[in-house]
């Protein structure tokens, strides 16, 4: 792969621009190009995080997203649309790399996990050497925030994504495992119900915006269902945990 | 909490040391005390992982186990024995909190993930101020270096202690999450068991010392079971991955 750029994935943690890696701050630091996502009309979180430590002169490639990522990703509408758009964002990436230049692409959190970076690598793994520097996940973000420890000992883990329905989230709730809920935002009134049948709402704590300056973080009794951003999050503690 | 010392859990990832946050940095620079926990006659990972970021003169306070954490949780011996072990490290810890002091506690990967530090911060938490600095866990790390988009989507991940038994191992992995397996050590052939069993063994892959300079990383079915460290741990890729 002579003469070829590298493709990067770099993830840039939860918020907190001090939550960046130091291997994360040297690849943006030597990057030739920095792609980031965002909505259309929107600025790119990622890029809001990592502003600082962009330099000047830098090329930066924003990939805008034709459509919300809160639609059921089995909605057959989403698919044509979301796969066109990362084959156009491969393309241009591509382009850069062809041409030797190191390409860093942000990513909210960490790249493997729930990242658009994976649509970009998967298309483009195969044709250029890639590298992929892990970041602090929302989740750990947030529960450090809370102070919670998550999981111990013999615990199971459950991370669902908020876009479940609702007789899945129960279930799932029900197997009473420490379990994060992601991508919570028009999904709390549902998650909400969920909760309550699994007889969990108790344990369940609410986070927006985990180790941001706005981070607001209360017990899910306390928050109203009137509105939660795409990105909060809420941690459902194990059964041993007495706060 | 005036004249208090601070409590700071800090997550120094999974084991290259560039995947420490700038805040972890930080806050190593500034401690007054730091503390690290591992077994009797070992090195801690997490000192190996931090020691570059420790200033000279620095106060050290090892944590030294008195059992294997490789023993069952449930095992009455072992809960006897490691209460009384966090008992005394937690008050070794208050002294020094007591007098004005902040310590920083080395936590491999994430404080509040599978980490030691957790039953510091329960013991202390009420009676001096607190920090929790998340890291990097050991399976971002693990996944990214494996190139492995974990979850994508409408995902549910699910996190497995390798300590559970093997039919609760075998009915978790037959949910067909992505699923990620802590602890494996000599756990090993049990999981291949569970994993057959699932009929998931190709999607696995075995990660060992990930992230380190001695990373060894290939198909699970390539890997003997003839010994795999403690902190092992298999990645098993949701159906829809075609590596």
């Amino acid at each position: 792969m002579n003469g070829l750029g590298r493709l990067i994935g770099v993830g840039v943690g939860p918020g907190d621009p001090d939550l960046l890696t130091l291997k994360a701050v040297q690849a943006l630091k030597s990057a030739d190009v920095v792609a980031h996502f965002a909505k259309a009309g929107n600025a790119s979180n990622a890029r809001v995080i990592a502003g600082q430590f962009l330099r000047l002169g830098l090329v930066e490639l924003p990939l805008l997203y034709p459509v919300t990522t809160e639609t059921p990703v089995s909605d057959p509408k989403y698919q044509s649309a979301i796969q066109g758009f990362f084959d156009e964002a491969a393309a241009a990436v591509a382009a850069h790399l062809q041409a030797g230049r190191t390409v860093a692409v942000l990513s909210e959190g960490d790249p493997l996990f729930f990242g658009s970076y994976m649509h970009l690598h998967v298309r483009l793994m195969k044709r250029y050497p890639t590298d992929v520097i892990p970041g602090i996940t929302a989740m750990s973000g947030c529960w450090s925030a809370a102070r919670l420890p998550i999981v111990q000992g013999d615990d199971v883990l459950t991370v669902l994504p908020g876009t479940l329905d609702e007789a899945e989230l129960t279930r799932r709730l029900r197997q009473n495992d420490p379990t994060v809920v992601m991508k919570v935002g028009r999904n709390l009134p549902k998650l909400r119900r969920a909760l309550i049948a699994a007889d969990r709402l108790s344990q369940a704590i609410y986070v927006e915006h985990g180790t941001m300056q706005n981070e607001r973080l209360m017990p899910l009794m306390e928050k109203e269902d009137d509105s939660a951003p795409y990105f909060a999050i809420v941690l459902v503690a194990g059964r041993w945990w007495k706060p």
